[in-house]
Parts: C-alpha cells; sequence; structure tokens
C-alpha cells in the first residue's frame, strides 16, 4: 500500500483579488484553486493550498514538515515573502522536498536561492502563441503528452533564461514572435528534486488545460522524496 | 492498480557451469537465479531468467516486447552474443526498455554501442574491499540504503572508466588498493533509461547482500519505461 | 610560442558535382572549400580539406594521427564511408582529436557510433527561416556572437533529436513553421571532443555566412586536444 | 598578440599570521603568495593578490572590474566577508569573471550563493594520505598530469559533499582512512566559469606541489571570460 503523496500548491493570490485584473474572472477562486483542482484529478495525490497572505504565508512548520512536494507560483509580490520562510523552503528542499516552480516563479526568492543566477529572461505580453515541444520523451515528467502543448494564448519567454543549464532539460518552447525558451527544467539540490515549468501567465486560462495539468501532476510525482541515505557532515573516524 | 514491472535477468552462466570454478560453488544455479531471487523480495515485479546458451539467447521478439526492464550480467563470452540479438535489444532501450548493466557487462557489446565508447578501465582480483559511497542521496536509486555498503571482498575497478560522463552519478567505490570508481551510472539513450552498477565479480557472493539486491531493486524501478510520446522523425509539414 | 591547430575539413563533396544541383552553383568548388576558407580567416588554424572519393576518403592514417581537429559534413552518401575508415576516425576522437558534425553529418557513421543512438530528426526543406539563439552565452563556442543568428533560408530539422543530452547546449533554434531545434550540441566521448552545429543545408549559402563561420571556428578552438593523461588500462597493482 | 589574464588571488591569511600555526611555518608570507608564485610559472598570466582584511578585502570595484579570474581561499573568517562584496563578486561571475573556490573556500559565502546549496562535507585532520584521479583526462584542467596526483598528507575531505552534481567532474580523491570526494567540480553560471578544488588545508605544503600548481594554472585558463553576447532581458518586441 502506497501512501498518499502530499502537495502543497502556494500561490501569491493577488492579482485575482484585483477586480479589474483579468486573473479576477479566470481564476475567481484564485490560481492556486484551479492548480490543485487540477492536481487532484490524479490519484494517490492528497491536495491543500497555502497563500501569501495567511499567517506565515500558509507555510507553517507544520505545514511544510507535512509536505512532500510544494509548487510555486509568484508574481507582483515577490518581495513581500519574509526571508524566514524562505529560509525555510530552502532547508526543507535540501532535505528533500520536491518543488515545483512554475512561471513567474523563476523570480521568486526561493528559486533564485537554489539556483544562485539571477534567473532573468525576455518576456512580452502580447497574445503569442506558444508551441512546448518534448525533447526528451523517454521522461516521467513527458508522460502520457503528445510531441507537444499547444497554448494559443499566453505571454512570451524568451532567452537568454539566466539559470544553470538544467540537469534535465524536458521541454523547450517556440513562440511566434520568434522566441525560444527552456520550459522544462529537472535540477537537484541537496537531497530536493526541483522543476521549473514555464506557462501559466494570470491573464490566460493556462492551468485548466489537460496538458499542463497533467505536466504539473507528473512532475509532482517525479519530484517526490525519495528515502535515501540522510548525508553525515562533519568531523570523521577514518572508516579503515 | 499498477501493472507488474516485467524484469528479464540476463546472464551469460558459463562460469557457473565449470566444477572448478568457485562460481559454481557461490551460485550452483547460476547468478540470474541468484539476481532473481533479489528482485522478486520486492513488489510489483514480474521476474523471468534468459541465459546466453539458450536459442536466440533467450531474447527472442516476444520475450524483448514484454520485457520493460532487462539486466544484463556477462564476462568471458561477449564476443558469443549475436549482433542481431544486440541490434535487437538497442532498438528496444532507444524505444523505452530499462537496460541494468552489471559489472562485467561494461564489456557487452550492447553497453559499447549504447555508450559509443571503449567502456575500458582498471581491474585487479585481489580480495580488494570495496566501499561504495552514495554521492547523490536523494536519487530513487539511493533509496533505503545507509551512507554505504560495504562489501568484503570484491574485484577492482577502477578509473579511468572510459565511459560518457554519466547523466546522474550516484555512486563512487573506494577499494583498499588505493582505486576510486564511477560505481552508479545513468543515462538516458533514445526514451530508454540505462544504469551501470559496478559490483558482482563472479567469484564472490555479492548477488546475496541485501544492499546489492535492493539497489537493483531501485535500478530497475527507476529505469522502468514513461509512456511519453513515441518521436515521429522525417519530412514534417510546417505547424503554423 | 603556440603551435598551429592542425585541422582537416571532410566533405561528401557528391552534390556540388552534379551539374543540375543548386550546390554546384553555390559550392562549385565544394564546400569544404567554403568551410576551410572560413576557417583560414582565423588565426593559428592549419587548414586541410579530405573528400569521400579520395583514397581512403583522403582520411590515411597519417593524415589522421597529423589531425587535431576533424570536420564532417556528409548526407547523401554516408552509406558509402568505409567501416575501416570510421573505425580509425572513432579510435582517434577517443585518443583526443576533436570532431566537429555539420548539419546532415547527423546521421553519418561516425556521429551515430558515438552517440549510440539513431540521431534521427524532423526535417523540411521549404526555405524556413531559422533563427539560432545563444542560450550559453559565456560558452567558448559562442565568443563574438550576438544574440542570435539569423539565417533567411535554411532547411527545417526539428524535435525529438534522437541523440543522448548534450554535455552543454550551447545553441537552440526557432523556425517560422513552428519547430525548434538543439542546434549547437557539446560531447565529450573518449579524451575527444565533439561539438555538433546544426546549419549548412547545401542548397544554401550558409557556409559563407560570417556568423556561422565564426562558430565553426570557436568549435574547433573548443574541440582542440588537451594533453591530458593518456589512460591506463587493463590488470593493475594495488596503488597502496 | 593575446593579452595577458588578469588574475588576483584573494586569501583570508588569518592562519598564517598566527605564530603558533603551522600555516605560519609553512607560508610564511600567506598562501597566496604561495598560490601567486605558482600562477607566475605559467606563461600569460599576470597575477596579484588580496587578501581580507585590506580595506574592502583588496576586491575594490576597480579591482574587480580588472580580475579576469579570481581564486578563493577561507577557512575561519567566512563570516567576516562583508555582504556588500560577496554581492559584488556573485555580479561579476554571472558577468563572466572565472572563480577559483579552494579547499576550505567550499564553505565560503560565495561559493554557497552560486552553488545553493549548504556545500557541506566530512572532514578529517589526521594527515590521511589523498590520491587525486583523473576521471576526465580529456578535460584542459587535466593538461599535462600523470593519472593521479598524489599528496603523502592532506585534511581528509568526504562525501557527501552537498553540491550540485557538477557539469563536467574532472577529479574523484581516494584517502587512506575510507573516504572518496569529488575533488574537481566545473560549473558554468551566468557567463562565468566556477572550479572547485578540493586540497589545501593551510598546515600542509600543498601550494608548493607542482601539479597542484599546475591545476590552479590549468583552472584559471578554462575559466576565462568568453566574450559572448551580453543578456538582453526584460520586455522584448517580437522578432517576427
Amino acid at each position: 500500500m502506497t501512501t498518499a503523496l502530499r502537495v502543497t500548491v502556494w500561490n501569491e493570490y493577488r492579482h485575482e483579488k484585483s477586480s479589474t485584473h483579468p486573473a479576477s474572472k479566470i481564476y475567481p477562486e484564485g490560481m492556486h484553486s484551479a492548480i490543485a483542482q487540477g492536481l487532484r484529478e490524479y490519484p494517490g495525490l492528497e491536495v491543500r493550498t497555502a497563500t501569501l497572505d495567511e499567517p506565515e504565508h500558509g507555510l507553517t512548520d507544520d505545514v511544510l514538515a507535512n509536505t512532500d512536494v510544494l509548487t510555486w507560483w509568484g508574481h507582483m509580490a515577490h518581495g513581500q515573502v519574509s526571508d524566514e520562510i524562505v529560509a525555510k523552503v530552502h532547508a526543507r528542499v535540501l532535505d528533500g522536498m520536491g518543488l515545483i516552480v512554475l512561471h513567474s516563479g523563476h523570480f521568486s526568492k526561493i528559486f533564485k536561492r537554489l539556483m544562485g543566477t539571477t534567473c532573468d529572461l525576455k518576456w512580452r505580453e502580447a497574445d503569442d502563441n506558444e508551441r512546448i515541444w518534448v525533447v526528451e520523451p523517454g521522461h516521467p515528467i513527458a508522460e502520457g503528452l503528445g510531441e507537444t502543448i499547444e497554448l494559443a494564448d499566453e505571454e512570451m519567454y524568451g532567452e537568454r533564461f539566466d539559470i544553470p543549464a538544467p540537469e534535465t532539460l524536458v521541454f523547450v518552447s517556440w513562440f511566434k514572435g520568434g522566441e525560444v525558451f527552456r520550459s522544462g527544467c529537472c535540477y537537484t539540490r541537496g537531497r530536493g528534486k526541483i522543476f521549473y515549468f514555464r506557462p501559466g501567465h494570470e491573464s490566460y486560462p493556462t492551468y485548466y488545460n489537460p496538458e499542463v495539468r497533467r505536466v504539473i501532476a507528473n512532475a509532482v510525482r517525479w519530484a517526490a522524496p525519495s528515502a535515501g541515505p540522510k548525508p553525515v557532515f562533519g568531523n570523521a573516524k577514518p572508516r579503515q
């Protein structure tokens, strides 16, 4: 019997609360609700949500200790995420918690801290169409997909994306306006697995797309903690 | 409900049939029997065996089509493996079948063909003791292990190991005689996942070691095929 | 005082000899002449050429022994390259000779042998425009380039490109028709460095493009042999 | 004509000033002097030094702007390096300056920030002997070496070393006491190249060893900035 994987879907949840912003119509209950709903379509996942304006951003010690994989969406309020919470999330990732960073989360404190780079990129809000190509079709995160995911309207993100070269590059995006982007990037930091997935601008219904949902569910499973050895550091006696 | 993973344990099975060879005492029913027995301790695996001297080396089209992960042990008779069978195994790996290459299998035709290099190394049969260090403790293949696997007696394999740099290096071995070795190496070729695992000389009871068995079972699960998109090659119409 | 790097530019040289083929107009002296001419614009390179229809394809033991970096263009006659010569080139690469594989050389015997995969891809001859994006701007092969290389007309190559994930991915191409491609891929095999570079269809004047020439010259320098230790293989006495 | 590479050798320079510490005998003018002296044996390098107790730690804006490659040794006073200087060094690395991190520099603020992990490890001061094996003999950093570098006495560093998997693993160390360590690790962050090199405990004359000096000189050359495209980030107009 396998235990359910405990997923916490974190969202900044600001755009959606502004009645004049398109996100308030597309995601009236917040993007986290749509992402969580998508994950609940898959068996074996126990999903809860947490948002910026909750106490401790909804990421208390207890929540973090009981999260196997955390997904992260943020955009306009990265700076309001407390450094203390970021340090706790960082420690949990190194200890094995999976982390799925979505779209504008590329500029979150936690992603930049884990990557060590600026994580900067090109962007354009212009209803570009995006075609996400699977370049590593044997990878578990590509399970159940076709050759491409077609998104009729999305924000463009273009290279140079200032990240460490991913350990595995699963997806590359094509944009009508002429750009490409490394859209699905796997990393290991400490014992934790990290996946960055590009699409998901707040002004488009991307998180209702079944293939996007599939990718996030696949990524959550891929990033599940493994019960490997807890590293022992510090002064050590000879083994021989 | 998950379907069982279908594993075929392939063995050259020659040393064990020579009554003067230590392998005939340690593995009277062949190393494949010990490896298969080890895998059967883990749930969700459906294990069969195949050996060199069976027709088509036991790897008929039907067997290969119904194998999710193949494990490979060979040593003295690499040259007797038919090129036709190797071509079929190669095609199946590229199509998604997992491949676990054990010990002296580093010099098998199939491993050399997949790697593109000589796969040569240093060796010494001298009852070295080996300490396998987990260097990537968050990797699924390290699940359930401690910091090291201690093998009191093993053949030494030493660097330079002439392989492409592994996509993930999970284990590094220390040998009493002064050598190190990249002992657990992950690769993707086509849609197939490949894991090379060092220990397993025929003169030692290595495949009865519970941690070695654990690694092989973990590797089999990690190398399970994913239902990703089947690549489409050749002349293509524009998408736009 | 630095010794010149000895470069051999190899070309199939068949399309260009067919008077009805556009290549006969664009490259009247063969694509190898254009590639060699481009390299000669850079200091420190001593460039010669070799072609399929010369004895031993122009790749005698003496030529190979005196080549630091070999560039390879082939297309319609991959099957006519002798297996014996391929084996010699393979051995030289593992021994440290650099190899730059150009465009349709993806299907050459030598590239497939070094990669261990089919090296298959999508293609279309349709005057697509190609935009090559630099994704790793700190890499020596990107030296002197802008953010992109723009090619008004090229053959399209699209993903899935069935190669091992490159050790470093330097370029990604965008095509008007909707595809992307990993266009600049670095590998190490044995002591040899290998670079695959996508553009260069025989019906377009790509090898006169100064930025394409710059990339090839940069790649040649990057792939230069290093005087590292010659690996020692086989039975080894203890070091301790 | 090639311009000299401008190298700044940075050292904490505290152990050596303590008259009771062995370092004061071994490196009476500081470890930086020995490292700089070693680099000056190689042509094409213009070497200066900088230390913690100089104003701005010797790393003024002017010094950083005129440094192509920085080497870093620190141990007991990592915490005294100003965050402001670390931020400047970080920005310079992302902009292309090479960084060679030596021994106990694994715990420096700059290395941890670039890696995103704890960079923790096992250690033992016990006159272990260390044997550094070249595992990637074709890499420029291995130029001029034999198969191993033998250090009669060194501090032990052992796995698990909590770093991101290196892009290229050039060296692996063997220690008499039974440990292994990934001793030579290459990274790219932004446009900068980073090399971590293990040996160099302050109580041993390691930086007088000609092979250790050779590695540092090779690494400095490998990490030299490339004149690739300066990334353009932010809002972007369509290219098509």
